[in-house]
């Protein structure tokens, strides 16, 4: 979380009455996207050809959800003249392998299609598996003739911002339609659609028919009646709370088991079904420091891809008698304290560090 | 959403310092349970065992996601004193049909575990399906005959405040358990634990086994190794925006073709993956009705349990060039205007209707 924040595009100069009544919106890492996504034309077989094949469209590989990059700042996109991959994939054939991203309409390059405009970008998986295990190989070194590579990185946080948000889309995505192979309803394998954004449980199958025959039909699945949501990409909200004492000087941090020596961070954790955001940020500071939260003020929000999360910032309010610290409801923390603002400040202004990574050199032990 | 709002309990007097600077806080209907979910004993059986044996435990039994009702504003909860119901169930075997809600703290009365009192709320789904048909109908016959009877509305729109976040709670999770029979990482079916708010994928199976012999092996599972969301509760966030022109003075509004005449509406979508809630804003009015959005300010969420949606409200302010609209981009709605500030605060002033009801007394055709 320690990357670049970008001014977001539209709102540079942003001089509206919301802004200046409520300060400038606060762009997080992830967020920020350049691409339009044109949702609607996803399902459009024409476009999606259209889109592919056209000379200026980029692509994305993405090895077992590790990207190909330039380097730690860039991600590393292929295009249409590197034959030597393209050839290995079907641009009739939009496979369940084959995200569509958006167009960035920024970059006028002659794709144009019902008046839309922009570079399409796409993104595919290439992890080699299943049936395509040799292909996917193929392009691998094909990209890496290139000078370009797949990440090694766990989490890629040092992204310029447009490109990592650009990664969190793909990267959620794919990972959905990894883990979703099969009907939550009716356990049967399911088919990706809408280039990757949606998932079918069909009702015939193709499979083991011989050539020429009519398709099998499937056993019943209640998605086919009505809408269902486990056809559409699945995103957990999640509250990340700063927690500020009833007077307003001191802020809670928490320290998982987990954690670095000396690591505190603000209280997090995953909104249930029935929740309001305001009610899961009360219940998770309490069941996780004993503390009694009252006002509950929305931040911002960020997308973040481990692998589906809404992060949802929140500030509260300890209520006067509730800022006692108990850590015996949930054993989740194994430290929680109030910290002074100018502490905090202090830590911010030293740096901070990733999960794992070394502490920042003005780093003071036991502090 | 025309619902009597509720003063939230814990903030009836609030005078913190986030207050003062933001205003009071929204609580939204389904918003404001009473219930402390005590979310981390709810994998501890003898916690579980005890409340559903407390003499002052409450039982909202549920037939098809219709809850026991008293009237349009009470839902009639049921308790242990019912005999004819309870022995249906066996306390000892905390069944993926029945969920524990959580304890209402005020309520104290002798109940008590480990520190933690109140009163015990569950939810028990009676559908009559699968085996269980002829038991949920005597289920239903005895309660019924209590005075009971399980609502007939489709939407629970007229509970008091705190009874509509309780209900919301069981509804979102008892159908979250019915659509997720299977898992969608192997397509085998799966097992409700933690009292209704998990799914695990068991690696060994007894059906089909002979009394006495060991559990059969299942298929291996990716949710079985490392942590997956796909055994928890799906929440899908969802924005509802109030667009407000560059200079302040209109409000944006659109109506969906199965919309009643006249019926106009803040615009809404679902949150896609890797978008952050502001993204999420500007995509959606910019898709829906061709205007361009600048800042957007969040400003309070709502549960929203038809079937699993987190509704986030946002106020954006559009930009001084962008607010043509042109509904030719996403093809969803029929209409979107303009409306002057004063319209909107008259509409709500005269009262607004539900979805598909008559229109209020005061309202002018074709305004
Ligand atoms: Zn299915
Ligand atoms: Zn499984």
């Amino acid at each position: 979380m320690t990357a670049p924040i970008p001014d977001l595009p539209n709102l540079a100069a942003d001089d509206s009455m919301l802004s200046r009544k409520f300060g400038r919106e606060t762009a997080n890492y992830f967020s920020g996207s350049p691409l339009n996504r044109v949702s609607f034309l996803r399902s459009e077989h024409a476009f999606l050809a259209s889109a592919f094949s056209h000379p200026t469209a980029s692509f994305l590989l993405m090895n077992n959800l590790s990207p190909t990059v330039k380097d730690a700042a860039s991600l590393g996109f292929v295009t249409k003249a590197d034959e030597e991959w393209v050839k290995c994939f079907n641009s009739d054939v939009v496979s369940p392998l084959i995200l569509f991203l958006g167009l960035d309409e920024k970059k006028t390059t002659g794709f144009e299609y019902k008046g839309f405009k922009g570079a399409p970008y796409f993104a595919i998986d290439v992890t080699p598996k299943d049936g395509l295990a040799e292909k996917a190989n193929g392009v691998m070194e094909a990209v890496k003739a290139k000078g370009l590579d797949f990440s090694k990185s766990a989490r890629m946080l040092s992204l310029t911002a447009p490109e990592a948000a650009i990664y969190a889309q793909a990267r959620a995505l794919l990972d959905w339609n990894a883990r979703n192979p099969s009907c939550a309803g009716c356990g049967q394998r399911t088919l990706s659609v809408n280039s990757g954004h949606k998932r079918r449980c069909p009702p015939t199958d193709y499979a083991g028919v011989p050539e020429g025959s009519p398709p099998k039909e499937r056993g019943d699945c209640p998605t086919r009646h009505g809408v269902s949501n486990l056809c559409f990409p699945r995103t957990d909200p999640t509250i990340i709370v700063a927690v500020v004492s009833a007077d307003g000087t001191k802020l809670l941090l928490g320290r998982n088991k987990r954690f670095p020596p000396d690591w505190y961070s603000t209280l997090a954790g995953f909104l249930e079904p029935g929740e309001s955001i305001e009610e899961a940020v009360r219940r998770e500071v309490w069941e996780e420091s004993g503390v009694t939260a009252g006002r509950v003020v929305l931040h911002s929000s960020q997308p973040w891809p481990y692998p589906a999360n809404l992060m949802i910032g929140a500030i509260a309010q300890a209520t006067p008698d509730g800022e006692t610290i108990d850590l015996g409801n949930d054993p989740e923390l194994e430290d929680a304290k109030w910290f002074s603002v100018e502490e905090v400040r202090d830590a911010l202004t030293s740096g901070v560090s990733d999960l794992g990574g070394p502490p920042p050199p003005t780093h003071k032990e036991g502090v």
